[in-house]
């Protein structure tokens, strides 16, 4: 599903019911109609229609439950109609997109639509969407018996061919992140502690619980990478960096060698965590930076930017020619790296 | 939302709020960067993005809920899945496109994810799907911690400025419907009175609850009316013919005069209901038929086959010059006709 970097938060069962979903998908339609408008569907973070000869559409899905991927006691209503479409966004960014329309389909009981829930949700909605030009063009609104779930549905504009998708890292492709990682991984550990934090939270703790409650999606990095063509493969960090990175390897066919010297960590995380490995832990494994990771020509490096809208790129490692599989370079030491993931409250998996 | 129409199922106060989203959309985008290539965004069946000068993409979501929209006690994975598409591919007929695309949001509880749902429910999503030659381009799936809720998602394609609105139906126009009426909700009557039939029933009572359970979208209906332009206004009947033809009338700010006696009733309806106003209300205010109502010049009634792919036409009514509301024509009296709309079992408003 365009989703499927998420999958792992579920577990490793959905991620393969999911790539075998992608293959029943591609073989019962090889003698559809009209099969060449689609360039690219189930298995990267949104699927592409071929819409004329100057742009393509992009289109990804997010669904957010109340109890897996959030709890209503230590966000707002804002906060999520905010985080709902950013989470969206960010897949929109990591195909080298231009976010244009979004839908949501909102699901909500009684009690919580007696409170207003849906006005203050689309209040954080709009102020996300209203200055990226956004606009919301449909989605559904139903009853459920006790629970809010959230179907994220957000559109893009890329030059006709130009979608960076997870496959087309090539050996000695250099792997950029933007921004820094590990901030919301931090922000739901100290939330898990002491969920009053939410409001109380001050100083770097209250840096972090934001990057948790309201990500920020790297819209103008992945819009210039899509339409300069630097990327030759592009993922967002849902999962985080471990995980996706073999999400972005495996589409590729490669391996690849990260420094974790050079993994830019939060820097309010670096200012309340003095332990570097618990750092480290928090930037490879955590998830839900909403960073994009990608790959870059090395003869393409001196095009980059070295920041956009204040957000730094941080040149992390490199595709490797000959390995399969990813290292990780700690100490002088070069060691295997597992997609770990990012767990979710495990609620649904115990 | 593309879903206004579903609206009354879960009461008033969220049409109220659609409607005032809508204009919400609007006026925040009113200065948005390439408008142009909306061509409808919220308050129809779908919305309508500019394509190429060929083709416009129509793009619907509906979100099912467990205990709002179904119950698994009297459906199977299967049937949930047929209904999941059918229900979004109702929407594509009604703007009177061509299905091509769809994605799918998953949100599951763990034990149905260890019984193999997923894959049920696929299997009966791709036996609707495939024939269509719709591909699966993505979505999500997600745990939840009790509930299962599905957000179907269908993109469709439509000759450009073919897309049928429900604005669009003039004075004199005459007022169509496909297929029979009623039969959904008295398949839905019978399995609360013993949900054991959705097992069990044979005859007549097998074919009302065939209708509950497992619609079939007017795919070619929609697509001939889009490519001929013959409808004027369309909508599809997910509420009820009061309901949905209120919407209709409302959007293309005119009132019509439908005849009781012309309404086509259900045959397996007729076969166990002898009384005749208890079958025209459930004609009437029933939902989930998924039929088309559309509206045609009179000029064009010519040009309307029949009937397609055994599904008749049948003539209602006729849309209004001077009226305000709807008019209902019964044993040779008009009396106004209320939107009545259909209560889905009722968990969520009491």
């Amino acid at each position: 599903m365009t989703s499927a970097n998420k999958s792992t938060r579920i577990g490793s069962s959905e991620f393969d019911f999911l790539a075998q979903l992608e293959r029943r998908a591609l073989n019962r339609n090889a003698t559809a109609q009209g099969l060449s408008s689609l360039v690219k569907g189930i298995g990267d973070d949104a699927a592409v229609i071929r819409q004329n000869d100057k742009t393509d559409l992009v289109v990804s899905a997010d669904l957010l439950v109340e109890r897996i991927d959030f709890l209503l006691d230590w966000t707002t209503p804002e906060k999520l109609g905010h985080k709902a479409l950013a989470v969206s966004l960010s897949d929109i960014a990591a195909m080298g997109a231009t976010p244009r329309f979004a839908m949501v389909s909102l699901g909500i009981a009684s009690n919580l639509w007696e409170e207003g829930f849906a006005d203050a949700f689309y209040e954080g909605w709009f102020e996300l969407a209203d200055p990226l030009g956004i606009t919301l063009i449909g989605g559904d609104v139903s009853r459920t018996p006790n629970q809010l779930v959230i179907d994220s549905i957000a559109f893009g504009d890329v030059p006709t061919g130009h979608a960076v998708l997870r496959r087309g890292a090539q050996p000695g492709d250099l792997i950029f992140v933007t921004g820094s990682l590990g901030g919301a991984a931090a922000g739901l550990k100290l939330l898990q502690t002491n969920p009053k934090l939410a409001e109380t939270a001050v100083s770097h703790d209250a840096a972090l619980i934001h990057r948790q409650l309201t990500p920020e999606p790297r819209t103008a990095w992945g819009q210039f990478l899509g339409r300069e063509r630097l990327a030759s493969a592009m993922i967002d960090l849902s999962d985080g960096l471990s995980s996706d990175l073999h999400h972005l390897c495996e589409a590729s066919d490669v391996g690849a060698v990260i420094d974790a010297e050079l993994i830019p960590t939060d820097p309010a995380l670096s200012a309340i965590e003095s332990d570097r490995m618990a750092k480290l832990d928090l930037a490879l494994n955590g998830g839900e930076d909403f960073e994009l990771l990608f790959t870059v020509a090395p003869e393409n490096e001196r095009k980059l930017p070295r920041e956009m809208e204040g957000i730094p790129l941080t040149k992390i490692g490199q595709i490797g020619g000959s390995i399969s599989g990813i290292e990780l370079e700690f100490a002088g030491q070069r060691t295997p790296l597992e997609p770990d993931g990012f767990e979710h409250f495990g609620t649904a998996d115990g």
